[in-house]
């Protein structure tokens, strides 16, 4: 199974991917998709950048699921609204690559990568590092995609095991789905 | 010209086609893309239904640019992170069709259509009726939709004035951009 974390901004889109060979994880590759470039009023054309950013790295990488964070509240109203948009163009880049998609919050992430959930990003890129085994720390936006990936390869496993027990008893084969509902 | 009207929202989304012959405009076709038929726990399967549809309707109609509302912030701050989502699926739709998207508030349309920035939904079917010789009334959705279309129409205009007026004095052609910046 290859999975791909996408932490999505409107700035900075952080993406890792791994490789999961059952219960060993291998680093595959991670990075940032940056819209600073494009004009600061074109909002249309930074949501291209993303749309196309992360169907990009799916196209390369053809990962088998993707694992994108659950964005919140900001105290700032318009931040909000801004985040939304650009959460709504990085998922609509995997969907329209026929990627499944499982969400998580950054709490879930957390207790996935240190076990706690208020974890510093310094304490997500250490974790990261060693549980993927990378030379050097990885960037705090490609920490936090690749730790997506890496909790969402947890809750996969520990579906499948709970699959597996159960296997016997039931029928009908129930499909995994990370985070909340709407 | 013709131009596609967009007013996003999760749930319904509405859609509008005009084409411009001069100061006549010319209805083309209207209506809503519905997520209501998708799982409600299932974003990214919503986000997915708004970005194909309106892709399809880029598609069938081919429009030379598009108009979308720009949408603010709602009391409850998770409706509006919601929203953001599904304009950010609405607008990769159209940049992903590589067509231009012009961006106005709800005021700026009512002002176009109505004259006033405090109109009723009734009001606003009711002038996009009249100035589209429609035999009915539009729908609540596809008559803002239509509405932003008309709202581009007279913003795209004025500024074709503009252009003409002072075209012997500047050698640089301005781009025409509505709404306002981020």
């Amino acid at each position: 199974m290859r999975i791909l974390g996408i932490d999505p901004a409107l700035r900075t889109t952080g993406f890792g991917v791994i490789d999961v060979e059952g219960s060993t994880l291998h680093y595959v590759a991670s990075g940032t998709i940056k819209t600073d470039a494009a004009a600061l009023g074109d909002l249309p054309g930074r949501l291209k950048i993303i749309y196309d950013g992360v169907r990009e790295v799916a196209a390369r990488y053809e990962p088998t699921c993707a694992s994108i964070e659950i964005v919140f509240v900001n105290v700032n109203p318009q931040s909000t609204l801004l985040l939304g948009q650009a959460r709504g163009a990085a998922i609509t880049g995997l969907v329209s690559s026929n990627i499944d998609v499982a969400e998580y919050t950054a709490l879930q992430m957390k207790k996935a990568i240190v076990g706690a959930g208020h974890a510093r990003k310094e304490q997500i890129q250490e974790m990261v590092k060693r549980l993927l085994k990378l030379p050097g720390l990885p960037g705090k936006d490609a920490a936090d995609a690749l730790g997506l990936a890496v909790c969402h390869a947890h809750a996969a496993r520990s579906f499948a095991a709970i699959e597996k027990s159960t296997a016997r008893t039931r029928s009908t084969k129930a499909q995994f789905k990370g985070g909340r509902s709407y």
